[in-house]
């Protein structure tokens, strides 16, 4: 298809003001007075973070809900995308596929479609720029202090297992499988946050042990991390047994949680909050003042940092 | 080289508050109060917009030139950029060179990085979100009427000659290579578009046919180009010789030169704002009440549209 049509394909998802029907080389946009700004853009690559025979439509999804979650991590609302499609020849159902995809995660997520780019490329990658907007200062990922308490939403391992499903390694399941190519960022209880006192926040992308040195590191602290609190789904449980299994779990990337740290005190507002968004929320561990990184296993003895291995 | 590696040798581009040193995955920008907002994605692609022995300096500039090129045919000031940098294996030194030519755009124009996203991928593409601010409401390329004169900053087809140089297709030139190679955003001239009146306005990447037809339509105007105004440079003229060479030229991309639509009697305020920019100016047509698309050459005879052949 030529680029022409593509625009028009994607047309009607772009029926806002900012985006003016795609007619511009550019989104004008006014932003809410008095709030912030939360920009990010994430690329997903064939084979990393989907498979070459993932729906066209699940791929939108995750194009987007992964840069969503990365504003969820910060307590944003999101408001607009823009894309960049590198495309080595989708056919126009593989399009019209992407489109369907795309048009169910900006609504599910109440964000407009406003721009973007698309270029002929030997090989496929889909870049996403997502902006929201936060009252007063977003959540970073450098606030938390020695003492506070990580949590984590949702479950643990589902998206690794999922993709070990989807490559034949173990049994399929529907629903682990879903838990990878349909991740749901968390946006209304990152909305939160702020509110519930939380002190750093992140998603967890890359797997909760490296997501959550990294935010330990970056508040100038160390981390203690439970193997036997990790939150795991119905669907995990019978496949996660012994430390390996959890260790695994605890490596798995994809999972698009949110990890945060939140002082001790805050339990009531926490509660809330996670009922309201309908989500699980789990203690995994703790910050510490010490720039230590421990793994704790179900029988509480320390795990040796280097069998962890999970560093890319 | 590991996205962690390349992430430190950004760095040192990164060290803005909104970037925060590109410690986090989002950005966090508060924007000037009581200004809307301009963004723009672009990708450039090896073989179209750059060649593969082009130098990594070379093409991180053209990367933001070509995004800010776009906010300048909105009257945008540039604020800041995320990268979308997909790569395929490209070593410590072509990274150093590019991150060398980035922080010399990023520089020159007073704009920030901002943040992005590094994945390995089977071939480069390369994607850049730039975003701007405007006081007021932005020039669209819808405004266009009927008498409105077209103007051209800086001179058209030096681009094109300076690929086909590169191609080895005519002699070297170093003058046109070099327009080809590192475009130069006209921002400070864009910034000046809405106080002379402009009534639309974009930036010329595709060629100047194909895109004074797009600013036309979008206004719902005609419009009639002269191919004798044709603004051409001192290293060009000697190389355009009769209508084939000047209809090349008039639809040769990547020349990133203002495209914008003016009623009669603004000239001198023009005047001042090109002087002020340092920039030629020139008259090359005016928008049709009736939706017509002509084209006349030297003598002032229409050339017939079905041998244009331009449109991609």
């Amino acid at each position: 298809m030529r680029e022409a049509d593509i625009i028009d394909l994607l047309r009607p998802l772009a029926a806002n003001e900012t985006a003016a029907g795609l007619a511009d080389d550019t989104a004008l946009w006014s932003p809410p007075i008095g709030r912030n700004l939360v920009l990010t853009h994430d690329i997903i690559a064939e084979g990393v973070h989907y498979l070459p025979d993932d729906s066209p439509s699940d791929i939108a999804w995750k194009l987007v809900a992964v840069n969503l979650s990365d504003l969820a991590a910060k307590g944003a609302t999101p408001r607009g995308v823009l894309l960049g499609l590198s495309l080595s020849g989708e056919d126009e159902p593989w399009l019209q596929g992407f489109a369907d995809g795309l048009g169910r995660v900006l609504a599910e997520f109440g964000v407009e479609l406003w721009g973007g780019d698309t270029v002929r490329a030997p090989t496929t990658s889909l870049g996403c720029t997502a902006i929201g907007d936060v009252v007063g200062r977003a959540v970073a990922r450098v606030g938390g202090a020695a003492g506070d308490r990580l949590y984590v939403t949702g479950t643990i391992g589902d998206a690794g297992l999922g993709l070990a499903a989807r490559r034949g390694e173990i049994e399929p399941n529907r629903f682990l499988e879903r838990r990878y190519r349909l991740p749901m960022p968390r946006v209304s209880f990152g909305e939160k946050l702020s509110s519930i006192g939380a002190t750093a926040a992140m998603d967890v992308s890359d797997g909760l042990l490296i997501d959550a040195r990294r935010l330990s590191r970056a508040s100038g602290c160390g981390v203690e991390i439970f193997l036997k609190s990790l939150p795991l789904s119905d669907a995990a449980r019978p496949l996660v047994s012994g430390t390996d299994d959890l260790l695994a779990a605890a490596r798995a990337g994809d999972d698009y949680e949110l990890l945060f740290s939140l002082p001790p005190g805050r339990e009531q507002e926490l509660k809330e909050a996670a009922e309201a968004a309908r989500l699980q929320v789990s203690c995994v561990g703790h910050l510490l003042a010490d720039p230590d990184f421990r793994v704790f296993d179900e029988d509480g003895t320390v795990i040796e940092a280097d069998v962890l291995g999970y560093e890319h």
